[in-house]
Parts: structure tokens; sequence; C-alpha cells
């Protein structure tokens, strides 16, 4: 097996995109990405993407087809890849696979998604969960999630105030990453005086509808320094499936998936969760972010909206967690999300982050869920 | 770069199956292919399922969570790819890359999808076309298979009885096939008097709309004797991308996607069209089979109609061509047509193909494709 380094990254702006369409915004992270690494369009042998649901989005299915074509990549292989809010992380996966077999040497893994000028998204999101068991009687991705938060809320004491806690933290680092779609800082009053969505969880506490597309370029770790002073190495590239309906679980304060997921990239990578300086989690509702801290294995089962409050998570803390803003603040367009993780791991890494760098980075995690955890993928970077 | 054999191939009876979900026709394909590579659930390291609109027909994305999770092979890894009708070989591709890195050792590749029973299938399959510029003014894939039918009579002097001869041979094989959907005869004169589509094709020149799915079992090669006396070696694996749009071609009687990813699978496999033993072709309309034997370079550009009348892609001809039936007549359930194909090839490889046997076969290949050629996937597989 061939290791694997990243020598580009790119992000648009995330938010409400009114001006692109979907395939001018991955065209754009695409020719960025190309940029970054400082190589050319003809250099790439294959192209994996990420996306959740453009099929229901905007009625267009065979989407790296057409992105191959309309950004010029064409004739290159073209893949899409689809695990709901996992799309990126598993797009990532593909490339990394690709290049480690040998088949391709120099790959793009992309992610997008358009979803605020087009359907209801809340429905188009919930052909993620298990449609004849959960979504068609009405559980929407905000109503499971506050199940778990509020069985969290029972059996380990977790507060409101925590919860809120975790937005907060997160739109505090989204303040410092102007590719983020709010990047303004709020207070806990803000969270919880916000618009109940599904108690207890409130319009504050949910990651929005957002446009965007990010990129990746991968080649081998024995040609990286080809391209680049500052290559970043994949250590771990990891995934597991739990169960896609929530009822099937013993605990649904504990999603397996990241969990089986984890222990096996901390294997592959050789290292525990003390090596780990910049953490990306899943926080599509504030309580996964508090579950991601626990299944990962960085807090004790039900200590997370504790540590959260105790500052652990901050950009100064203990780990760092969701320095780019997270899906709350930086914004979660779905297929674009795991990506969006790793990219701002290797600007971490690389020294890059601007005000919100974590000083002294050198190995970085991602967790990105698909679902309520039907789906999970973890990757370790290191420099 | 590890080489990669199949062990265990399945795929379910093609046809209207109302009686089936979709989640139960993937388990049965699933559970058929584990049973026929004599290995066990548990054996498996990872999955990866091609489906095109799950989201569209029945409003479930995430498919591969759910299909983990029905079939009772979670946790493992699993994961969707979707190119439209390609989608089943992009699947198998990522699998043998899965086993070629050695990320895994025991994957299944699989393909599904349920067409019949839920939404207006031509709507949801144009999703598959560039949706801004062809679909949505019209041009779905019969209107736009019609016109390349036009132009190849046009420029090359295809008859309408040539194409006609494509359907003819392709029901003489499924009558061979019990898991075809058509498993029956038709004459030419039925062709050319059925119902008029998108002229000059009609219905009988069309594939139908087809419930179904497929499965193959993978591992290294070096492992493969180990599980079954008769494995079947992958030789090569290639894929390219074309215009998804029909009007941004030169030429509307050519598949690049399909010339390009062949020079480059005969290369791999260091083998040539005169090797090969078997051949099943994505014959979505007669015209797409007649293009696919001259873009495989089976023969020369404009000959194809007139190879398939005077009999050169019979069973008993000098290069069979869809013993199975092909998406014509074993059915063309999207997502599952790839692997379908690759599971036809490896029963002739293994003289398991019954009526349809084609005799002493060694070598066989594969050709699928999204779209109108926005997306081409080729194996070559021999014993």
């Amino acid at each position: 097996m061939r290791d694997v380094a990243i020598i580009g990254v790119s992000q648009t702006k995330f938010g409400e995109l009114w001006d692109s369409s979907f395939s001018q915004i991955i065209t754009e992270a695409g020719v960025a990405a190309v940029e970054d690494a400082n190589i050319q369009g003809d250099d790439l042998d294959a192209m994996f993407v990420g996306n959740m649901t453009s099929g229901l989005f905007i009625q267009q299915e065979h989407i790296a087809s057409l992105i191959a074509d309309h950004t010029g990549f064409n004739p290159i292989p073209s893949t899409r890849v689809e695990a709901a809010c996992a799309s990126g992380g598993l797009a990532l996966r593909q490339g990394i696979m690709a290049v480690a077999s040998g088949y391709y040497d120099t790959v793009i893994s992309a992610g997008v998604e358009k979803m605020t000028d087009v359907v209801d998204a809340t429905d188009a999101i919930a052909a993620a969960s298990d449609q004849e068991w959960e979504a068609k009687i009405g559980a929407n991705f905000p109503s499971l999630y506050a199940m778990m938060a509020r069985r969290h809320m029972y059996e380990y004491g977790t507060t409101r105030e925590q919860l809120a806690m975790m937005s907060v933290i997160s739109h505090d680092n989204a303040s410092k990453n102007p590719r983020a779609q709010f990047p303004f800082k709020i207070t806990v009053d803000q969270v919880l005086n916000s618009t109940k969505v599904a108690d207890p969880l409130r319009l504050l506490d949910c990651s929005p509808i957002t446009d965007g597309a990010a990129a990746i370029i991968l080649c081998p770790a024995e040609d990286a320094k080809k391209y680049t002073d500052t290559p970043i190495y994949v250590k771990a590239s990891t995934q597991a499936s739990g169960t896609i309906a929530l009822h099937d679980r013993k605990d649904i304060t504990t999603i397996d998936s990241t969990k089986i997921a984890a222990k096996k990239a901390f294997e592959m990578a050789n290292i525990t969760n003390k090596d780990i300086d910049a953490l990306e989690v899943h926080d599509c509702f504030s309580i996964n972010g508090i579950l991601a801290i626990e299944d990962l294995g960085f807090v004790k089962k039900g200590e997370g909206g504790k540590a959260v409050e105790e500052g652990m998570t901050q950009l100064d803390g203990e780990i760092p967690v969701n320095p780019s803003g997270g899906l709350k603040a930086r914004g979660h367009p779905l297929g674009a999300t795991g990506i969006a993780q790793v990219a701002e791991i290797v600007w971490q890494l690389r020294g890059e982050a601007g005000k919100r760098q974590i000083e002294g980075a050198e190995v970085g995690m991602t967790q990105n869920i698909g679902g309520t955890g039907g789906t999970a993928a973890i990757h370790i970077l290191s420099r």
C-alpha cells in the first residue's frame, strides 16, 4: 500500500450563494485546489466527488460526469460517492484508495451541495434517514437529534447551557474564518432564546442550509515534496456503518460507527487521542458535537457537555474543536462538509489558518457523520 | 498493486418485482453472492453499492448504510457510488481498488435499482442527462438516443432492420437465461411494428424499466484458490468521462469515453479484441449496442449494423455479444446493470451459463455506460 499525501486544498465561501450554480461552485473549488497544489488540470488522473442529494435538490444525478465536463477535467474518470452528510469523507477515502492502490497518481477528491434556492431542504435531507421507518412517520433530522439530546440530558445531566456553549464556541471560531457562512459571535442567551425547532433544540443549535464546495488534491507521499514544501500526510482513513434508524440502537447517546472507526483510525496511525492537536467534528446539531468528543474518546461518556462548558474545546483549550467554526457556523453543505473539515485541518497543520491558528499543530483529526450515524468516516493527518 | 479475483457472483431475477422492496432485492443478491463465494457475511471487510437514483425513485438516499444495516453486514464500511446507468461498473471499480490497495481483503460490490412501482421513471432517468441543457428542454433518453440512431443511419446507411436485429439477438439469448426479465424470442417484424417511442426507435428497441440487484465478491488474487476452484481474475478495470450533453460532441455516433476506456483496458490486460470470447455491452437502446461494438474496436466505425445483421454477434458468431440477453432482454435496473454484466461474464468463464454457454470462453469484457456516454466503465476478466 502506498502512503498518500495532500498537496492542495480549497473551500469556497460557504453560504447562500444565489449568484452561483451547482456547477459553478464545484468548478471554483476544483480550480482553486489545483492552483493551491501548484499543478495543472491536465496533471489530474481521476476525480471523486461527494454529494448527497443533487437528485432531490436540483433534479441532477450523474454529477461526476457533469463536473468533469464543466470543469474541463474531462475525460479523466470521475466518480460520485454518496453517504448522506458523510459523502465528502467517503469521496476522500475513495481518492486515497485510488492513490494507495497505484491505479492513479494525482487525484482530486471534492464535495459539493447546492441547497438554498431549490426545494424544501428538510424533506430532502430526511432521505438520509430510514425513509420507511423514520422520515415517513414524521421523524426528520432535527427531531431525531432532539431525542438524542433529550436522552443525553436525562442520562448524564447535560444542561441546555452546555449545548448552547457548543454553538457559542463554534461561532467564536467562525468569526476568525472568512470562508464561514456565519463569521460572527453569538451568546449563550441568544441560543437559549432562539426559535424552538425540536425541543430541546433551538435554531442556534442547528447547522444551517448552505451552498458550498471544497476540494483536496492527493498524490503518493513519496512524490509530495515535488509539489509543495508543506505536504500533509494521511495517517489514517477509516469508516464504519451503524444502524440507519435510531430506534434500532441499544443506546441513542452513543454513535457506534464513530467509536469503531475511531478505534481503527488510532490503530492505523499508531497514536492516541493525546497526540491530536486539532479536531474537526460533525456538529450538525450542538448535541452531536458533544457526542463526538465522547465517542472519539477525548472525554468519558456523559462528560462532553461539562468539558465544553469548562472551555476544554475552545481554540486555546486542551483539545481545540472545530477551529473552522464547524458545521454550525462555517456552514453545512452536506456533501462538501467532510472535505471542508479536512481542508481546515490541512490549513492548521500548514500554519495557514490565520487568526484561528492553533499554535504548533502537528496532528489533526476529522469525524464526518452520515444521518444519525449510519455512516462515520475518520481521518487522521499529520505534518 | 495487488491483483484482484472474483470468487462469488449473484443476480436476482430481473423484472417487475412487486412483492419485494428495494431493501429486500439487494439483500437477496448480497446473501446469494456470499453463498456463491462459500464465505460467511462476517468475512466481508467492506461493501460498495451502485445505485443511480433511489432519491428520486423511493425518496431514500444513504442507501449504503441502509443496506449494510438491513443485510446484517453492518458495521463494515458501506459506500454508495452513483454514475447514472454506470453506477454498477463504478461500484465494482471501487471494490477492486479497495482490494488492490490493501485497505480491505474481502469486498462485496453490488448494484440495485427499484424502478417499477414508484414514480415516473423517464423523468427520474432524465436526471442522468444535463438537466439544464437537455432534460429541461424535453430531451429525455429515448429522444437523445433516437438522434444518435438517426445520425448513424444517415452517415453509414445503417438500416431499421439492422437495429431490430440487435434486439432480436438479445431476446434469443435471454430465452436461455432464467434470470432475464424477458426470457422469450421476438422477430424483426415485431420490432418494426412495435409502438413508436422516439423516431426511429420503437418500443422493442428500448431496454425496459426493471427492478433488480446483483453482487460480486472480490478478494486478492493470491487468496482466491482458498475459496474456489474457479476464480475469475480482473485483468483490467478502466473508466473515462465524456461530455454529459450530446450537443457538445464533435460526433454523436461515437462515444469517446468508451474508446478511451477500452484503449486503456486492452493495454492494462495486454491483449487485443481478438482475445475476447464473450462481450457484454450497454444496449440501453438498440443503437447503443451497435455503437458499442464499433467503439470497442470489434468492427470499423459504421459497420456495426451490418455486422449484427450478418450474425457476427450471435451466440455462435465471431464475437458473441450479450449472451445474458443484455439490457434489452435481461432487463436494466440502472445501478445493477454494470454488476449483472460482470456476473454474466463470470458464469460464462466458469462454464456455468447453461443453454447460453459460449463454449471454451476464457476471456470476457464488459462495457457499462452512464447517460449517453458521460461515463464509461470497462472490465476485462479471464479464467
